[in-house]
């Protein structure tokens, strides 16, 4: 089957980011990522900070929410911003070929049967190391910086996938940026959407 | 650095083997799978067959044992093929370049920089109907076998390794062989092999 999507989940400090858009411009697809969060905000209203901090990093906030009963039919924002989004995100996959960062996106799409999921890590001192050329120093330590960032995307996809992030079955392909680079990154997975799998092959479906 | 070992760490019934002998039969290169158990048991002098059963499913097996005095200075048999593996492992990864199925040669190799480490895996229904095929029907359903199998390799990687096996960040490219195929994996790896990342890019070793 023909690729049609391109889901990217990453390490905080992998490069996945920049991966996932220099696959949709070699490819000439859409890309969303920022894109997700401007629409959600057109959407919902929300402050786009707002959504920012809570879309990916919500699962820590849900402790004092847990206290409210669920007889009332109320729901936290969190859970209403998650509900846009995954309609979002489904809408953005029908519309053409595209490349969707982060979002629990592999999730939400994993009954399309055209979509690909990448999941991009690094060693720990190589992304510590990139997150302080990209963003600065700051008060925390680079190395737990990258680690807290990491837990709090692991938790909200547990908390909304029920499957555990970074684990190797729950994607189609895992690449190591700090060995492979980048840029070989990007060629292996273009090569991969523009030359399907050879009909004789045992099993796949991509 | 240019790649000179490869190390293929694999769910059952995924075609993991399949695809280690086909990247060593493209690239020219040394094939270790039951080449190491026939090594093992000249060194050692023990049955290839009890060999077979002990060098990657032994954790399970460790429970009896824990009661053994670690005074005594006595060893399991199980912990002294490992030590023998594991020298042989690294005698073979010194000899020259090579494909290395399963044996936790991947956290074995850990401190070699030419070695690429590979994970492949593929959803259970596939790896079931696949083993079926491969080695026939059997008391235990074939999932169950499966998963038994899998549970195994991953507590005996535990044990040896103080990794989660599967977890993406512990291998350098996990990939799906019920999606991509096993030929289109074969091609992927071999490519690159054979093109190096290029010298201007952000972080790489391979």
């Amino acid at each position: 089957m023909k690729i049609n999507v391109i889901t990217v989940s990453r390490q905080f400090g992998s490069g996945g980011r920049t991966v996932a858009r220099m696959i949709a411009q070699k490819l000439g697809w859409a890309y969303y990522d920022k894109e997700i969060i401007e629409q959600l905000a057109l959407k919902s209203g929300f402050d786009p900070d707002y959504i920012r901090e809570h879309s990916e990093y919500s699962a820590s906030n849900r402790f004092a929410y847990s206290f409210v009963s669920p007889y009332v039919g109320s729901m936290s924002v969190n859970d209403y911003l998650w509900c846009e989004q995954r309609k979002l995100i489904l809408e953005l996959a029908e519309k053409g070929p595209c490349v969707i960062v982060g979002r629990c996106a592999d999730h939400i799409l994993k009954d399309h049967h055209d979509c690909l999921n990448l999941f991009i890590h690094a060693p720990l001192a190589l992304r510590a190391k990139r997150v302080v050329e990209l963003y600065g120093e700051s008060e925390t330590k680079p190395q737990k910086r990258v680690r807290e960032k990491d837990k709090k995307r692991a938790a909200n996809y547990l908390y909304y996938t029920d499957r555990e992030w970074g684990k190797a079955e729950n994607y189609h392909l895992c690449l190591d940026s700090g060995a492979m680079g980048i840029e070989r990154i990007v060629n292996t997975v273009v090569n991969m959407v523009q030359n399907p799998a050879p009909k004789e092959d045992f099993f796949y479906h991509l």
